[in-house]
């Protein structure tokens, strides 16, 4: 694909949707962000849209599998059919993507999701890190598939817990990483260099990591 | 504590026993295994010990819940009195250590896993991980719960996935880890540094990470 358009689910503040305007508008990633959707009027995610002139829709969802959510999928397939969208990104999207527009953009939507899946699914990565005690965390870009934060992994990125890291602390940690891996993951996308083998993500010509060592955390003594 | 005894188990080849007794023996860690168990009458861990003059103790387990893994239970709570053991190291050991060990040994009990906890839980880690399609990978040692590879985690190694590996090189990736963060757990132990709160291990005046910054994987381009 020479250049591809993208429409891009956001629920909040859209840090990473902000991160990908950025890419794209510096001209690091093929891709332009077309469309903006959120299904929260005041998505601040929706603000940093029209600040670019980038359109934004908000699209109520309503409950799962009530006649408002499917009527929202239906919404979402018209308006991204309109926008020409080549690729779904979702950027703290806080609900499942319905039937209609998984079938229509199969392998072709994204998710990020702020720990090392398959540790930590669901919407508290960094919280539930940081209770559960693991000294690495990190994030993950994904296909998403219909199930919540299971889809073939594209790219990681590692960070280590600090003794005196909380939950908030080490999202934030976390978050200079997604803004990152997720606009190289939407190029890789852009240059079709991306192929699914099994559930296994091969990356054509594949950079080699940023590190080769190991992260070891706490560092060692001995 | 001055200097620890430590009890180890083993199932198999017993790399992670060989790293313990090396620095054993260079005199890094303040502790000697005295005591090596299999449940494995073959186990190359049982001929490391004799190696190295530690007693070696083949138990065989039976089924769990089985009068023979009852008696296991009791024998291994006297060989470990009989050797003055501190700190019960699993080193690879396949099964589930008994009852009567689990309470003798409350919060000295420590196991090494083969992958980034709590992702790839059971006796296939590395395999899982690799089949599973993530770019970073690892290793944890954590205190041993009742209930396999969920206790409080001391340390972990993060490394990269590459994209030639399959279960076998990722393992020997991963193993070269284990030798480093075991000895080092068992140090912290022996010095008495390591305290669980909730179920977050802290680690006194711990050394900040090897690396401080991401492992990114695969690597950037934009």
């Amino acid at each position: 694909m020479a250049h591809i358009n993208l429409g891009v689910f956001v629920s909040g503040g859209g840090t990473n949707l902000q991160a990908i305007i950025d890419a794209s508008e510096a001209d690091k990633i093929d891709a332009t962000v077309v469309l903006v959707i959120s299904d929260k009027e005041d998505a601040y995610g929706l603000e940093r849209a029209r600040q670019h002139d980038i359109s934004a829709v908000h699209v109520p969802v309503g409950r799962n599998e009530s006649p408002e959510y499917a009527a929202a999928d239906q919404w979402h397939v018209q308006l991204l059919a309109e926008y020409d969208v080549d690729l779904v990104c979702l950027a703290g999207y806080m609900r499942l993507i319905g039937p209609e527009v998984m079938t229509t953009y199969a392998e072709a939507i994204l998710n990020i999701h702020p720990a090392l899946l398959p540790s930590f699914p669901g919407t508290h990565g960094q919280d539930d890190a940081a209770d559960y005690g693991v000294k690495v965390a990190g994030c993950t870009v994904h296909f998403a598939w219909s199930e919540f934060d299971t889809g073939p992994i594209i790219i990681q990125a590692a960070v280590p817990v600090l003794p005196d890291d909380d939950g908030d602390s080490l999202a934030a940690r976390i978050l200079a990483q997604e803004h990152k891996i997720y606009p190289q993951a939407i190029q890789w996308y852009a240059q079709d260099r991306l192929h699914i083998q099994d559930r296994r993500v091969i990356v054509d010509n594949a950079p080699p990591p940023t590190i080769l060592e190991a992260i070891i955390s706490p560092g060692l003594e001995i």
